[in-house]
């Protein structure tokens, strides 16, 4: 791979325009306002994937936004790497927390990222790091160096729950036939302590109504008189977790797959500073799950958090209102072997069973995910370790994530394929948050690192 | 009075219509946006006064929005009636729940107002019952049978809770003396059960703030791990009420006056029926404290309610975010002899006291009220007694409202006059709501008893 990183080098001031370029479109995926520019997003990396040299390259149409397929056989005896992305981000509010604007990205430096890094929404999540994959290959090709077959499939609904992904893997099982997938959508432990993901929590979100009167009412007059559903849903909530902060809904911890003594310690080796850890946030105090440390309550445990709420008068000054409804969106991060769909039924069934009769209550099921593991010795993780002992000067540290990325279970299950989870983000990297930015020394090492996982990839399974 | 009531007759589609006129200005106080058009009601109101034949007319200005004086001195040996009213109205918000546009008044029948009902933000709450007042008066100077002084005090802030109306008063005791308060803001039982507020609850009203981690964060990378500031908050609220739904605040109830067996069972001869107010507001069961009756809940008893809570992602699809702030703003109101500024600061104290140190809290105080009763042997109430009778046919109903015109406590204090509230609105005129109307039949009923009032009450100070 000496061709290739030589031309990764000598093209480094291109590579990061391109991608420059790249954040500077709003594809926000869960905002029908920006569809333009989400499709407009699409057909960028499907042209993109047409320069490098891949040969088949198609953008296929699904009920939302269209999934970007390419491929390179170079010979349909050796193995085949399959890369998935998403081209979709996050919406970008609050946006008068960012430092600058979300879409117009800058390079910064940070403690962290002394060479700089890059800020704008998707910069790590995932523009950043689906683009190394893009311009890897892009180096491989060039070089005369790419050892086995590629695929790409970068879709635009990651950030929305991927409702169609499924749907067309199912019908492209054949298509999208390969040896392993590939993925840079999570992140590593520091840039001097690279990590590969192991696992993954899996999701459950849910949408509640809460409705009381048939209108707004006057708080004097009704105050005391009727149930306020905003009252109401900050006890129903605030019920779903008891004084040891675990979760109260009936059966939710049933299928919960608890580890061993010996994994929980094997886990406990990683490096952690809870001191280092509170100081970053800003916080006195942790707070989660009774009898487990939080990097156990962030990746072996299931959770419950509130991710909006909102109800009544939220403007300027006093209003004195009851309110009609009130609304919270809810989401329960999952582990193995807890089912999704399950868990949701649970919420369901709970939530409505908790509410009082004097309001009425609505749970709208959003998406969901499974939970995934993927085994430290199987050729595709070795292959990876190897590539990073190689950039890095060292061995990664497998870890388990606490973030979900739901479609890794839903391959595993359709394609009957593990998936690699090469992150090259870090925590601090502020992903769904205000002020995102990916370093750019993450962004090159993860362009360096991904060909050596294709040599070894290859070389593994021969 | 029987000029009087010629006059109001003849000149019915020209009060009405001045009143559309009034409502057509968005006047709301609670928004800076509006400022301009709060300014113009102040000048229009102004200019009213002077055309009825006011003689003394002042904008006066505050550190707010100003206060709209008059007087016109019949005869300084003639009781003199302080008639306060305000111009400003409330927000509009949720705009999409009007059926028609709110500064775009329209008169629609309903079931409760078969003449029709001015549709309009304001058309209650106070812009049509503080202009029966003017017209009122335009008709005994008109009818040469004003019987006696007559000063308005008419504000522009008190739905941002009269920020500046006590220093005004306070500067101007002078000016204002008077023998009687006179103020329409509040409603009777029903259009053929006249009735008089005689009591009104205060109020103590606070926007608290609860800030977690320094940013939001990812909710799969840290769910579990940190407090979550919207689930804290939720707790917190929820803990506000015990299972009885009493108020858990420590010494909220400690001077609270608890009524008599008789006061209450003279209170429950007030025509209610629980059925029908069910069904009005479409809801299975009632809510409240635990021991009290509807009405009681309504008006005799203190209250905590949530007015508006924010918090995370509120917008289209999901989101997998911990916010890094959530917000509510929450309303006490309050009976005699709970202190408005000891229940704020009991509010603080306690709501700070129960935060986990995984959150920092802040409550910032909005504005406060204390509660008032009016006694039913006063000559003020003789007089508005006997006006209704003569109206309605029918002696009115004392009754003690939930609502809370906090300035009626302090007028008393500053001004050592009590405040008679003939108000004529409905509780059904859905004030503070979408969709605040106010019956044709309400607005000329007031028009016609005001003067009677002045009549009986010149007549028994004599």
């Amino acid at each position: 791979m000496n061709q290739t990183q030589s031309f990764i080098q000598s093209n480094r001031d291109r590579f990061l325009e391109e991608l420059l370029d790249l954040l500077r479109i709003p594809s926000i995926s869960a905002d029908k306002a920006y569809s333009e520019h989400v499709h407009k997003t699409a057909d960028v990396i499907a042209d993109k994937l047409k320069r490098i040299g891949i040969e088949t390259v198609e953008i296929c149409q699904t009920a939302g936004y269209p999934i970007v397929y390419g491929e390179k056989i170079v010979d349909p005896a050796l193995p085949t790497v399959l890369v998935y992305g998403h081209y979709d981000v996050q919406p970008a509010d609050p946006l008068e927390l960012w430092t600058s604007p979300p879409f117009e990205p800058v390079i910064k430096k940070t403690d962290i990222h002394p060479e700089g890094a890059i800020f704008a929404r998707g910069a790590c999540d995932d523009k950043g790091q689906m683009y190394m994959h893009v311009k890897a290959v892009e180096a491989m090709i060039a070089s005369n160096e790419l050892p086995c077959n590629v695929k790409f499939m970068i879709e635009g609904e990651e950030e929305v729950g991927s409702p169609n992904l499924a749907i067309f893997v199912k019908e492209n099982v054949e298509k999208l036939k390969a040896d392993i997938i590939l993925v840079s959508d999570t992140g590593m432990l520091a840039n001097d302590v690279p990590s590969i993901t192991t696992g993954l929590r899996g999701l459950s979100y849910v949408e509640v109504e809460v409705t009381g009167p048939n209108r707004d009412l006057h708080s004097g007059l009704y105050g005391g008189c009727v149930a306020n559903p905003i009252n109401i849903l900050t006890q129903m909530i605030a019920s779903l977790h008891d004084e040891n902060n675990r979760i109260t809904i009936p059966g939710f911890y049933d299928k919960v797959v608890e580890l061993s003594d010996e994994e929980r310690a094997e886990m406990a080796k990683a490096p952690f500073s809870l001191e280092k850890y509170c100081k970053a946030l800003d916080i006195r105090e942790v707070h989660g799950e009774k009898g487990y440390s939080t990097p156990e309550r962030g990746s072996i445990r299931p959770t419950l958090d509130v991710n909006g709420i909102w109800g009544g008068y939220t403007g300027e000054g006093a209003k004195t209102v009851i309110a009609s409804k009130a609304f919270a969106k809810i989401s329960m991060r999952l582990v193995p072997d807890q089912n999704p769909d399950e868990i949701t039924a649970l919420f369901k069934t709970h939530f409505e069973s908790i509410a009082p009769a004097s309001v009425r209550v609505a749970v709208h099921p959003h998406h969901g995910g499974e939970a995934s593991v993927t085994p430290i010795d199987s050729i595709g993780y070795k292959a990876a370790s190897l590539a990073y002992e190689q950039t890095f000067g060292k061995k990664p540290i497998p870890v388990r994530s606490g973030g979900s990325i739901p479609i890794v279970a839903m391959f595993e299950k359709v394609l009957g394929l593990k998936t690699i989870m090469m992150g090259f983000g870090l925590d601090s990297d502020a992903i769904h948050s205000p002020n995102e930015h990916y370093g750019v020394f993450n962004y090159f090492k993860g362009i360096e690192t991904i060909p050596y996982f294709y040599k070894h990839f290859t070389e593994l399974n021969k």
